[in-house]
């Protein structure tokens, strides 16, 4: 997973695309960067590991003289390398007129062999998104607007890109619509890109509409906007399912749909599945990623709602980890019960999912050590089953609780010493989804990959 | 307010002593530190600006061979500066032995003049908490614990202070109580001293008790325990109320009651008695430090609760503030609304407390950008109107908007555009406390100063 | 300016270049960097900004399992950016078999325009060096070696080359030899190169002879060399003989010669050119630079040296130059004066080379403020009247005293506020160079530039 | 050994002080650190680990808006910790008066345990020095200027003191007058002190004299001077000599004498002593601290100088020291051999004073190993046989080779593989001294120590 942020037209664009990344942090926090053209008409890149307040500070965002600006927050994700983005260069064409890009990438491509092949060229990282960068030299066409469109006519998989140049900012998403882009503008007409709409706020900005799946929108310097198709339109959208669950902010829209109503439904959805099939006292979620679904579901389940579990504010990834002997520790660390709230209670433990099933079965024995009665475990979403190959960051098969226990509740609750797990079903979560027609990608709960069917990328780094 | 954690006779006690620390750090983040005597008897002081994790990295603690360790969160308070804690050193007796010894201190303390002039020593900080330190070579007694209780036998004012020397280590809790100081165990039978009950969590131990108010608990380096206690024990203690509503963790206990029943018990009180005289739709809290106590103030009102306010995973301190020209944009940068929730509504906006009010205004303001038809402000303490002279750090009288406002909740209401002002009355309080008898201190709220009436700290600094 | 270092079949190959590195700092502390191949063959690269000792410091270069590796020491030249060495990466050929190599440069292209235009690529920094590494993959050959000879076939300038990939390590000397690079190995056979002989000292091995202007030298990873040459093989080496004079160590050889003999060839020819013109009491060397020199010239001119300047044990570049309002007290806090050398005497100030004649300028007014009778200032060069455009740092020819004063050396004098200025002459320097044929160029000190006759680089950055 | 500056009077007195310190830097380079009282008359401390250019950069001392600093460059000797200096603080006389103070201190002091007995206090460092900072409350006196008078009084040992207070600088320095200790001024009329002369340049003024042994300067804020003694004034003074051999810069004087012009008389002494003695070709000097008396030296036996071993000019002390398996690695990372000079020679190596004997005995070897026919070492200074405890770091006497050896020259040149070892007899160094009564401590040389007799320091640390 990453987030994407684009503007053009606007003073200070630096300044306003770091707080548009650092609105999208919960997006991919390993590395960040921005690439900008300033007042001399000069194309800079300012990257590195880490969050965004440490490497885009803003005393360094307000000192460029620029208005036109894109910047990436990165999620290393499957076969990926941790290399930072944007990238940004610059290529001479046949006739010697130098051009400037800089581009950046969420999602993830396949069938990179076939490209990497066909034109000769060098590459510094292992990012599948640099081959992006560095093919748009060998690309037919007089302007770099007519080579982006004949390079991302080539690609396949998971897209959503945005190209910086002397030409303007450009939009570009898959036709299969895999991950998120949105198109907003601020008050004077500039334009703005993001991956989700609540970046607009701290960019001072407003939401316009989605970027179509397969379109290409171009904004030039003046604020003049193009728009151009891809030819393999589909008909049926794969829009990522997950994203819903786990990634999007609840004070956010997402593929047209607010966050926060998205899991209320969610918590909803499982309330009405579950009702009357377990005896509980209260209803327990793991903050802060479960707490709105939870609300909702305890509502509607008609049980109370307490913070039996705390996290900790301070919570610090480097002191958590760095020489812990076990998890077990790094869990204790982050997480903090609440003895008053569980001693002697017959718990539903409520989290968005699971994945390997490591935290919460570490959860679930402090709250039986700290006194907890039953705890029974609920999902928001459907068994995690295979590896997503368009962009989030799943672990391989084998490490998938839900593969390994062959989607059998029982063994998952033994596994993790649950009393009980209760999985959202995929009916449920369509339901929950408001799904009219085929709009979503379940991949990583039915294995219905829809390109590289096998859910397997080929020379992916 | 600051953290205090002590440990002697187990293995690793810089380590567990961290630990202790890092679940203490929402008492103080603005440095952090430790002292510890090593297996060739050496006191060493290792202390630096900033938090647990970046001071106290394990790879540090764990590579000590000790077995007695002490350390404190620093908060910076009221006249105090940014000298990290502890204080250790050594001093030669008229005899000319060299005894080794560290302090740190939670709390206040007054009268500073009179110690200064009474006893000539030189200053090397601003820290009140020093003069404990520097003075003990003066004090009458052969023995260490001899000088320590002749020494806090001077002392006046808020003081919950661990002393660790040759001799053991030792507790000392003044005799108003002001502060909570906890005593402790670990399984093979080890003494563990700490600020808040969960701090032995993570630190491998167990509560026992408090160390009473007035009381002095010296544990040898067998293990051994002695008793004393302060002459001027007081008939009415005064412990720091305004600890329950604000800095205590809802996984805890404080002066003998659970963090998190407290809070509900605020809760529930403030809706009783607001109970039918407001009109409103949902409760929206201020994250995290109101989620509690609302859970149990909306089930009690009748209303639902939904998180209309969302607060930054990745909150960085140093970017928002950092290069702000206003500190409505670190506001923001700090939460976002939910449009969802708070569009079209009638919202009760649920916080703890209500100090300068720069934050709720601001935050109530974006409630009404983002569409909320009504915003009733309720807060779960009374008018806080005095400042505090014991540890808290509360900023002048002039600052405080209830003493600006002569205490009426329609000024106060115009004066950060909420169209109401409900505070938790001081009599709700004692009754949320469940108050049998005099045992705190209300002085920020109704200027009833314990010791140095007159609210005045002459000296401090 | 630059150094590079290689070496190939040695354990332990990061450790050792980086040793190669730290002997050559002084032909570049602006980055350095190493590129290598690990034991499980992946190419990876570390660099950074700043001297070796602390971009590579032991910790991390004796933790790679490496038996191949290069590196280079860079100080920007002319038309060159601050990007560091080397440049490493892997490219797809067109059956799809996966590359990896690096390249470290020093020396400066030619007509880049040309390469850029033919070839669509992508350019991530503004290095003339990078050329080189990017336009490998277009090349015509089926391996590497054959690419790297397709490569340097159509590259101009001045470039001393060192690659490294799967098939081995390979060395290329332009046609001119305007750079040195010398091949060296170790007791067991393994293949070593460097700028400079003494890199080998510290690499642990020996020089065997110098890289032929020219040639291509490759050493696969079993330790087999095979030999070839550039086409373009030249009848007339242009080696610079400006090396001689500013860069090369005294306890080195360059170009076949020996560093401190050469450096005392100069300070005699000097005397002899002089003798009987001035009337001093005293030769005052700049140090470290003309220490050497002016012990033979003191000698053979017949008149003591004294060290009357002396440099800061612990000069700071950034000390000195931060916050100065001015050059001179730079200088004055790199430099101090010995009264008691200099007080009342006549003194013949030696210097290498007087390029702005800022410093030198500096030092004469401190010798005269510090009671120095008369300062004659003697050059151990010619005088420097054109840019370098083969990698030399050399200013424009604008801001160079010797082009500015028209050569005049009492126009000179009087500009520097010195009693005489001398300068080596052209002829001086042939026979101190023992020159029997033509292998030098002397384009900074006469304008005979070997290529690019107009002295001007095109699409240099 | 140490450096200690101080200034008053003078507007950017921190910045000055910074300059003096650097001027300085060859007397200490563990830590630094400044003390100053602003415009607002509040004293101030800055200090850290490492070299004034990193510790004291101009952006910070510039910035400080005060007219009276003092500063210490720290070498830490026997006995002694790495506390950074200057020791600054505040304290309350019996009147409830508050004073600030701050001190340097150069050298070490002796009886510290009467002292510390004597009055009850608490040290926080292991220094030597911090016993004059702590001591000074409990001084009679109504001033701070007679509480010092009473303190230096009390003092045994070696020191030269500077202290800063709200009634001015004062300078201290020790009966015996171990350390150098130097008054001057600027234009218009400040007072500067420092260690040696040379740092006045840097600081913009000019030498006055030198303080006197037991001399007591108070210099008040209005500039007015006044002056003391100490009443245990010395008949015989016990300068260290060894301040000339080794630490004192040739742009200097020292103790009333040149320094260039004392190192040319250790060389023209030795070379006296040696006459006819030695059959060799060519004189070689340990840079850069031979190298001046090398020069005489070799004049004045008739031989020619060549500079036959090399300093690397970016020396790193990490990357040479860290991670080395044997210190002969670190040797060789510093210096360098010119084979040129060497080869087939008779070498004279030529050393200002052999202590371990470590670094010559490497030396010795890789001049060997480069083809040299003998290595004769000859030291410009007499046997150190003992250990000082009057501030120079030398090591325990069982580490120095001529108390190992017995002053036997032929084991001492077996042991480091030289053909011969010749020392400068302390005759000799008397006579280049031009030492005309007594005045200087020989006590590392011949072990009279002039206080603490049997050369043992009780409590130093």
């Amino acid at each position: 997973m990453c987030g994407v942020v684009g503007i053009i037209g606007k003073e200070e664009a630096p300044l306003w695309t770091s707080r548009g990344l650092y609105a999208l942090q919960h997006r991919g926090h390993d590395s960040c960067g921005i690439a900008y053209i300033n007042a001399e008409n000069q194309l800079s890149v300012h990257s590195g590991k880490g969050a965004v307040a440490d490497v885009l500070p803003n005393e360094l965002t307000q000192a460029i003289d620029s208005r036109a600006c894109l910047g990436q927050n990165l999620y290393t994700t499957y076969g990926s390398s941790h290399s930072p983005q944007p990238f940004g260069g610059r290529f001479w064409d046949a006739d010697g007129k130098i051009h400037q890009v800089a581009v950046v990438h969420n999602g993830q491509l396949c069938g990179l062999d076939r490209l990497r092949k066909k034109y000769p060229n060098m590459y510094s990282s292992h990012s599948d998104s640099e081959v992006i960068f560095a093919l748009l030299p060998h690309m037919k066409g007089k302007s770099i607007l007519e080579k982006i469109i004949s390079l991302v006519s080539e690609l396949e998989g998971a897209f959503s890109l945005i190209f910086l140049s002397e030409e303007g900012l450009t939009a570009v998403r898959d036709s299969n619509g895999f991950r998120p882009l949105v198109l907003g503008n601020a008050d004077a007409g500039e334009t703005m890109l993001a991956s989700e709409v609540n970046a607009f706020d701290l960019m001072g900005g407003h939401f316009e509409r989605e970027v179509d799946a397969g379109e290409i929108i171009h904004t030039s310097w003046e604020g003049e906007r193009s728009f151009f198709h891809l030819e393999n339109r589909k008909e049926k959208l794969t829009q990522c399912v997950f994203e819903h669950i786990y990634f999007a902010r609840p004070d956010n829209q997402l593929f047209g749909k607010p966050g926060y109503s998205t899991q209320q439904e969610l918590g909803i959805q499982a309330a009405r599945e579950l009702k009357g099939k377990i005896d509980a006292d209260v209803v327990v979620p793991v903050p802060d990623s479960a707490t709105i679904a939870s609300i909702a579901f305890a509502r509607e389940i008609g049980l109370p709602m307490e913070m039996g579990l705390l996290r900790h504010h301070f919570a610090s990834r480097t002191f958590i980890t760095r020489g812990q002997s076990n998890r077990e520790r790094a869990v204790r660390l982050k997480f903090n019960i609440v003895k008053d709230v569980i001693q002697g209670k017959k718990i539903i433990l409520s989290d968005d999912s699971l994945v390997r099933s490591t935290t919460s079965k570490i959860l679930i024995k402090m709250l039986k050590d700290g006194g907890a009665k039953e705890v029974h475990l609920v999902l928001f979403s459907p068994h995690i089953t295979h590896s997503c190959i368009y962009g989030i960051n799943t672990p391989t098969r084998e490490e998938l609780i839900a593969y390994r226990m062959e989607m059998d509740n029982d063994r998952i609750a033994a596994e993790i010493n649950a009393d009980s797990t209760t999985y959202l079903s995929i009916e449920g979560l369509r339901t929950a989804m408001k799904q009219t027609k085929d709009q979503y990608c379940y991949a990583c709960m039915n294995g219905d990959y829809p390109i590289a069917k096998d859910g397997q990328l080929t020379g992916a780094s």
